[in-house]
């Protein structure tokens, strides 16, 4: 069976479970305790060079980096669960879905991940917030938002009409920040209504049963 | 015949046109003047919504991110050029290159685009280095040129025996760092080597010619 070692403390592993479930594909769970640093061990760094959580195992074949293996995920079981990802024959739908993907990286991710850093991550291990950088990528993660919320007026999800991988992939950090007191996800109307529809997934939910929440 | 709105101060857009010239696709190029804030403008972020620079239009399709387009130009041309992605039946090195591809970004894009910001772009625009925060990305570029040299050793190109659009997606902006007078991508063996060889391919030297250098 698929392996995934991940973590309740990392929402990069929680990216590839949700994923995994939309697929409906069957998976263990492993726990990596990275309060002890495992993921700095010799034997895990074997596995996963850059020392990062999560990676998996597929009956041998050994993935890292969550969006790869959520895009490798949607390739093995192209007929199970949600389509995800464009048929393979529709070069436009192809063109849109990688152009949000990036999006999803450059405007949103690397935003929302220094705020989350600065607001969740860094009081969890003891250490002091910095409110400018918190700040500076507050309101640039704003400024993005205001074109996201432009695009989803005239579609419902980011890459089009129908749900796909990208849309997912926002949901662990911007949950991270929201449960720590951000209201951003919530201030733009058609970006509200979008979250609100993604947030509300079943499998996002059974994230929490299948490798727990953080604390 | 496709258009590509680019820049030469772009390393985004020397990224796309490297890909083109690789896939032996013929294309117009169209300087838009960022000095004089064109890729500001109304008409513009009608295509460019981020108001970012390259976008294509390809007969109609009007496609942004430079990574999205490179692979759309790989989807659209397969047999043509340079192989630069893997076979679509192989569900291996197809997980592979999604790992390589994350790679590049989160730990190599990101922190050579923000030495070279403040090593390239703020002083041609007038600005003050932070020189901490220069040494601060430099450092971890460093780690992580570590990791890529212990991967490089085991096989020729990033994403495994062939080169891939990963390889060549680290060409721009190293380049640019390079040109700044710094040498990090050439104190690790293996780094060296691939680097060499990257920089000597003729449709690196060729994208000069097409789109321009900076100055």
């Amino acid at each position: 069976m698929l392996r995934l070692y991940g973590s309740r403390w990392s929402p990069n592993a929680k990216r590839v479970a949700l994923v995994l479930l939309e697929k409906q594909v069957r998976f263990e769970a492993v726990e990596v305790d990275m309060i002890n640093r495992e993921h700095k061990n010799v034997s895990y760094v074997a596995k996963q060079p850059f020392a990062e959580v999560p990676y998996i195992d597929d009956e041998g074949l050994v993935l890292y980096e969550s969006r790869a293996i959520c895009r490798y995920i949607c390739k093995k079981y192209p007929n199970q669960g949600t389509p995800l990802v464009p048929a393979e024959d529709d070069l436009r739908a192809y063109g849109l879905f990688e152009q949000a993907a990036s999006v999803e990286i450059y405007n949103f991710d690397v935003h929302v991940q220094a705020a989350a850093y600065e607001s969740v991550v860094k009081p969890a291990l003891g250490m002091k917030t910095n409110k400018a950088n918190y700040e500076k990528h507050l309101k640039t993660l704003g400024q993005k938002l205001d074109i996201y919320d432009s695009i989803l007026a005239r579609q419902r999800f980011i890459t089009g009409d129908e749900i796909s991988l990208v849309d997912l992939f926002h949901i662990p950090y911007a949950v991270e920040l929201e449960d720590a007191g951000c209201d951003i996800m919530n201030t733009r109307p058609n970006v509200a209504r979008w979250w609100k529809e993604l947030k509300a997934r079943p499998s996002w939910q059974a994230v929490k049963e299948t490798i727990g929440s953080s604390p």
